[in-house]
């Protein structure tokens, strides 16, 4: 481990460690909820998880010198939005999944209804965070409104929605590359996309940066969803001990299983690319964090 | 049928059809969903009901002499969250609906998982139609963020979500009125407090004039809940052609369960009443319909 990558480690751990503090007092403990919803919507949220996608949110407003507590309420509602989107996912109507990160998945503690009315307020309550870097650290409420319409966007219909809508729909036979490319795009790309943006409408992003920050997302994002199918078989052929046949592979239908290994692994490697390059050829001042946690990614085992 | 009544029919009519043609258009049509989706969120949406939460939010802003035209995109966006909630509400791990106005619910034609995220991706566009009326009709983004975190607020953990929340837990046994009276404020009042509100903001309303468009909300609101338990009681009497006996009642805890009929329907002239009463000491300019609409909720039969 050389300066560097030491550097973003400690970057990313002790940013990550904000985020897990704010994220716990997310819900104001003053607020009446039923018992069992609140504890259903911390279960969740406090489960662990990389905070990958609030850590992009604080990096992108401090390379434009942005403060971390102005970016933390954006973060924090991204963070909840990720949560659940999982918390709907893992439901037995959907992927039907009874473990996440080696605890039970919502639903098996709490029940199918309490899981879907965890993750209906864990969205909901998202706006109510975004709205918060307005009233507590005085962020102009034009900039506040634009992220909040862009959350909206990124995670609706047209966005993370879409992207699982697509996926459910493909789980019949995806046949073309472009379809797995829309669905990696909206599933994945489009929260990191908002996550980059809205750190930087936090921070007076000018149009221009929040376009370059754009270009880093999507090209990130793409490039961590193949990394994801990558690790996901090598995953499982270490699990089997050998490798995975294709017809095995067929049940799911992955970058590798339309362009092969190698293709893949260079595929990330020129998205990674091609994202710092949208970052360096930009008039951001403070670059640096967001082109090393590229490579952090695209380094990543799990 | 004397005048009044038949002019606020009209208004109603009139405002409703307004709503409906808003409705329609409030999924671009150039974004790019896929066709399933769509369809399922057009289904729900589309479905009838009178309209009656977007209708309050355009009379709330016409009491203060705000535009049809700016209150429009909030008005939409609760009649959003409202079907969202209805949508989810009838899956099966919650009220297990396979009827909804006469239609087969949503999950019932395009299945549990596209049930799920249509409710997912309404509440989302929720969000991003509150944030229209800054962007299209230029009111001010400060205005505009405090409907937003409002709609957070009321649809959330500590509103719709919770008192939804409730009456799922409250199903083994509920014994108390208080536990009754917090379900109905949160499932109802909550979304007729935040139409009214946000329809007194869009208008520019003082602090004065919101607090009072709260007091009616909430206690139309419940008024609106009682009346919605007797109606439901004298339903199902019709339907069997007999009085239901107060065991078989004990299913459905109502208003009427706890403190019988005669009382319920003293307890929903009182609060409407109340309701009325806050409108008219307050120095709202105009609130005749207001005040008409309370009047007509009370006199349905459905």
């Amino acid at each position: 481990m050389n300066n560097t990558t030491s550097t973003i480690h400690t970057y990313i751990a002790s940013h990550a460690e904000l985020v897990e503090a704010a994220l716990r007092q997310s819900l104001p403990t003053e607020w009446e909820v039923p018992a069992s919803l609140r504890e259903s919507m911390d279960y969740s949220l406090m489960a662990g998880g990389k905070r990958l996608r609030p850590i992009m949110v604080l990096a992108a407003a401090e390379s434009l010198g942005g403060s971390l507590e102005s970016a933390m309420p954006v973060a924090t509602a991204i963070e909840l939005v990720h949560t659940y989107s999982l918390v709907h996912d893992d439901l037995p109507a959907m992927d039907n999944d009874d473990y996440r990160r080696g605890k039970l998945t919502n639903h098996k503690v709490y029940g199918e209804a309490m899981a879907i009315l965890a993750g209906d307020a864990l969205l909901t309550h998202a706006f109510f965070c975004v709205a918060q870097s307005h009233k507590k650290f005085g962020v102009p409420a034009e900039r506040v409104l634009a992220i909040s319409e862009e959350l909206a966007v990124f995670a609706g219909a047209r966005g993370m929605v879409g992207g699982q809508a697509a996926d459910m729909l493909g789980e019949q036979g995806i046949t073309k590359l472009e379809e797995l490319t829309y669905i990696h795009t909206h599933k994945t790309s489009d929260l990191i996309v908002f996550s980059l943006r809205a750190g930087g409408h936090v921070a007076g992003a000018s149009e221009a940066q929040l376009e370059a920050l754009s270009e880093f997302g999507h090209a990130l994002g793409l490039a961590f969803q193949i990394q994801d199918d990558i690790l996901d078989i090598i995953g499982d052929e270490a699990k089997l001990g050998k490798p995975v046949k294709s017809d095995e592979k067929q049940q799911k239908v992955t970058f590798p299983y339309f362009i092969g290994m190698e293709a893949s692994e260079q595929k990330v490697q020129e998205l990674t690319n091609q994202a710092k390059d949208a970052l360096i050829r930009s008039n951001i001042p403070n670059p640096e964090r967001l082109l090393q946690i590229a490579d952090y990614l695209m380094k990543r085992d799990h």
